[in-house]
């Protein structure tokens, strides 16, 4: 018996793989971009955003027409399955244009409001991060834990930021955090700092605001690989507050974070 | 003639390649280090940064027997000949033992109280940054720029901190950056954060206090790129305050840093 969701995990790691590919090519190429602001000189896209987010789209439709999607870029096209996707074709423009490493290409598969499955596909690393709700998390196909021990003293803990987030709230949680003898870590990818709290290289994530397609991939692999995490309120398009981190954190980074 | 910067400056880019292949031989093993606290979670060390610390103090120590040596992780080690050599193995243990790719071996060659070269290599990324005073800088041989129309409120802004810092100062740097529209940036590599600032991936860079192991060689990179950079007060082995921008952040990061 054909299982629907293992079939569009499949279509999600080929279309992330070859995203990240296209990607690639206008990374190296990125001094050719144009780049366009959306009302805020640290909220940017470019012409590679919006070709990248066409490639998976076209992926998609073409696979499983039946499905909705709700992009970064391109916003939402109605299903009638159940399933939606939820893509950010590059997650961190910013680094990404900047020239810097950490961006990526992230997808998950939402049946009515719950996460299902997720892909995170980093071109410059050369890494795929997965996960399946209730079936673990992999990355390169190999199990993924966060960090066992992990504390705030010991560890990294990502605050994640954008032009949206209040400066004041920013500055509590950065102080609250030393305070407590953590350090902040922050790359301007929120997905791919997320999957690297699956993989147990950071401790743990705190955003008081992140769009779904940043963040609903890596939390689903937080889950999946034995850290806590938030849930979304909905609706889906809405977004909302996302901690996720491994067990040893979450009591103390709540208590930094007020959630 | 011989020029003896000059040399000094290939040996110390051979000798930091060298390191850099040992320190990611580490990296691929890295379950297997033991590690140790020097009095602080955050501050760590392990048998890696031990053993390429040493190839490093060889290599030199065969080809240079006359130059002081002051390294992170064995102290000084005194000279006749003028010139020191200042060594980080790994600079970025923190994300090195946590398995995040932001780390770097750094070396920079100072005579008196002068950088006059520098050396960053960056194993993962298999990118090596160079610069020597008054000759420029260089990514993989080829010259490299700070970002030309960086400002704080279109770049990421690097702002370094160890469990040195004080909380309430930084909690203050990244709130009054965040008001001023920028984003706060944080790798945990303070070397490769300079790095990037000197290759225009980052509109600048703030740390209260860096040692000199982590600071002297992206320094000496920022400057001799086209950027703005502040100048240890001395003497070398006490490090201090480093800021080090493109020119359109210097005047909006100092006021908010209180440089």
């Amino acid at each position: 018996m054909s299982d629907p969701i293992a079939d569009r995990l499949a279509l999600a790691q080929r279309l992330a793989t070859e995203a990240g590919r296209l990607a690639l090519r206008f990374f190296h190429d990125r001094d050719e971009l144009e780049i366009e602001t959306k009302g805020n000189p640290q909220n940017i896209v470019s012409r590679a955003d919006r070709a990248v987010e066409a490639l998976i789209r076209r992926g998609i439709g073409a696979a499983f027409p039946e499905d909705a999607i709700l992009g970064e870029e391109d916003g939402r096209s109605e299903g009638k399955s159940g399933v939606t996707w939820v893509i950010d074709p590059i997650d961190g423009t910013s680094p990404f244009l900047a020239g810097l490493p950490h961006w990526c290409v992230a997808l998950a598969l939402v049946e009515g409001t719950t996460t299902v499955a997720g892909v995170i596909e980093v071109p410059v690393a050369e890494e795929q991060f997965t996960a399946r709700r209730g079936k673990g998390a992999w990355l390169d196909g190999a199990p993924m834990r966060v960090r066992p021990g992990a504390r705030l003293d010991n560890s990294l803990t990502a605050i994640g930021a954008s032009h949206r987030t209040d400066p004041e709230h920013a500055a509590q949680v950065i102080g609250d955090l030393m305070r407590a003898g953590g350090l902040f870590y922050r790359n301007g990818s929120g997905a791919l700092m997320l999957a690297s709290v699956a993989a147990g290289r950071l401790g743990g994530y705190y955003e008081p605001h992140m769009h779904p397609w940043d963040c609903l991939a890596g939390m689903l692999m937080v889950a999946e690989a034995g850290g806590r995490c938030t849930t979304l309120p909905g609706p889906l398009q809405a977004g909302g507050l996302v901690m996720a981190t491994a067990p040893g954190l979450w009591d103390d980074l709540a208590r930094i974070a007020g959630v």
